[in-house]
């Protein structure tokens, strides 16, 4: 059988998240439905990771196994499509070998997070970044995200804490913050991330920037893999995935 | 009676235009029901100018005459964005003098129109840009926006020719092309705009990037007030009002 890599963009807003569940639009079982529609066979999609209801991807990865071969990579590109609705669109297809898997072979990914800090929210950016009415420190902000940059564990930054065993050290390999105005957006890179990290991550930074944290209880989460206190989680609709690297 | 200026925000797509229309979804209708549940009195929102069904507004204009004294400007804003959905903001408020009309005083508007050339649009352009999946010389685009610079009889460039006794003229100031990969944006100004003038502009300039239509044509469009041939208007949702000029 065929594996083909696909590259997909989405809006976020319009699907229950990534994963396949019983009678919800979601993204798996939007691809999954237009590939049985083309092949006429039940078609599972493999993603890179899942992303929750409202997250936007510029740049998810899956993997299929093919049941037919008649078409060409771009073909699939242009066939899929026609199915799909615009709100869920194929950027590319390639052929791979059978090693490639999208959530094994990643390396790491990319998401951007981003926020809009002033009073009122422009229309057009609802349901696209995170509406911060107060005034936040942008250099507290750039000072909380350079903490998480290196290898830590990131127990205290994950929503499922309850696996013991899993494996809670990541690497963050980059981490910046660019602004212009209102428009504030935390670029982040790393070699995997845990359940709602980023958002956990961007909350805190948040409540740094915000004066109701101090520096220290981020330094000190990382080290005891411990939250001190409460925990934000940056709401869904401000976070984007932009890449997935192998 | 004080009177207000208003400066107001929204996206076009969930709006049916600006202007009141019975059970219709309107933006005028939506600031005068706002106005209405604050005052307990009706209030009539004079608009810079209409804006047709999914046009967006960065920085549309608006005029009222309050019935009552006790706001601030700062409270008036607040007070109607705690009343409208957020899909329609009031950016800020503003006393002017009894001789300000929202309409009558403007001295001019710029608009700015996104084309989306690719094959594939992205779903978070989707309702904001024109989707081009034919690929468009931007050489042309921009040598067919040169030519409406300047005063020129627009006729040709109207939507309602049926009104003879309007005046047609009308100055544009200036006209920028700006790309950035698929991303093209046409800033247009001038001191006022006949109905549907930029969206025809639009359509005649795409015409002449594609290959469809010479430069000389819109040449003898602006000099003999009739359109040659067929016309070509831009889907109103890659349109945005972005200042108005007082």
């Amino acid at each position: 059988m065929p594996r083909l890599k696909l590259t997909v963009a989405y809006d976020g807003t319009v699907f229950a998240g990534w994963q396949s569940q019983v009678h919800r639009n979601t993204v798996q079982d939007k691809l999954e439905r237009a590939f049985n529609e083309i092949c006429g066979a039940h078609v599972r999609v493999h993603g890179a990771g899942r992303t929750d209801a409202g997250v936007h991807a510029l740049a998810q990865c899956a993997h299929v196994d093919l049941p037919i071969r008649r078409l060409s990579a771009g073909n699939w590109t242009t066939a899929l499509n026609a199915t799909l609705p615009p709100t869920l669109r194929v950027l590319r297809c390639r052929f791979v070998s059978p090693q490639f898997h999208a959530r094994f072979s990643a390396t790491g990914k990319t998401y951007r997070y981003r926020i809009w800090s002033a009073p009122i929210l422009p229309p057009l950016e609802l349901h696209r970044v995170w509406h911060i009415p107060q005034p936040i420190d942008v250099e507290l902000l750039i000072a909380a995200g350079r903490m998480f940059v290196g290898k830590h564990n990131f127990a205290a930054y994950a929503a499922n804490r309850g696996k013991k065993e899993e494996n809670t050290v990541r690497t963050i390999s980059l981490l910046k913050v660019r602004w212009r105005r209102s428009d504030v957006a935390i670029e982040i890179s790393g070699d995997g991330f845990l359940y709602k990290m980023v958002r956990l991550m961007v909350g805190a930074m948040i409540r740094v920037s915000l004066g109701k944290m101090r520096l220290e209880e981020i330094e000190s989460g990382l080290r005891t893999g411990r939250p001190n206190g409460s925990r934000n989680v940056a709401p869904s609709y401000g976070l984007y995935l932009v890449k997935v690297w192998y």
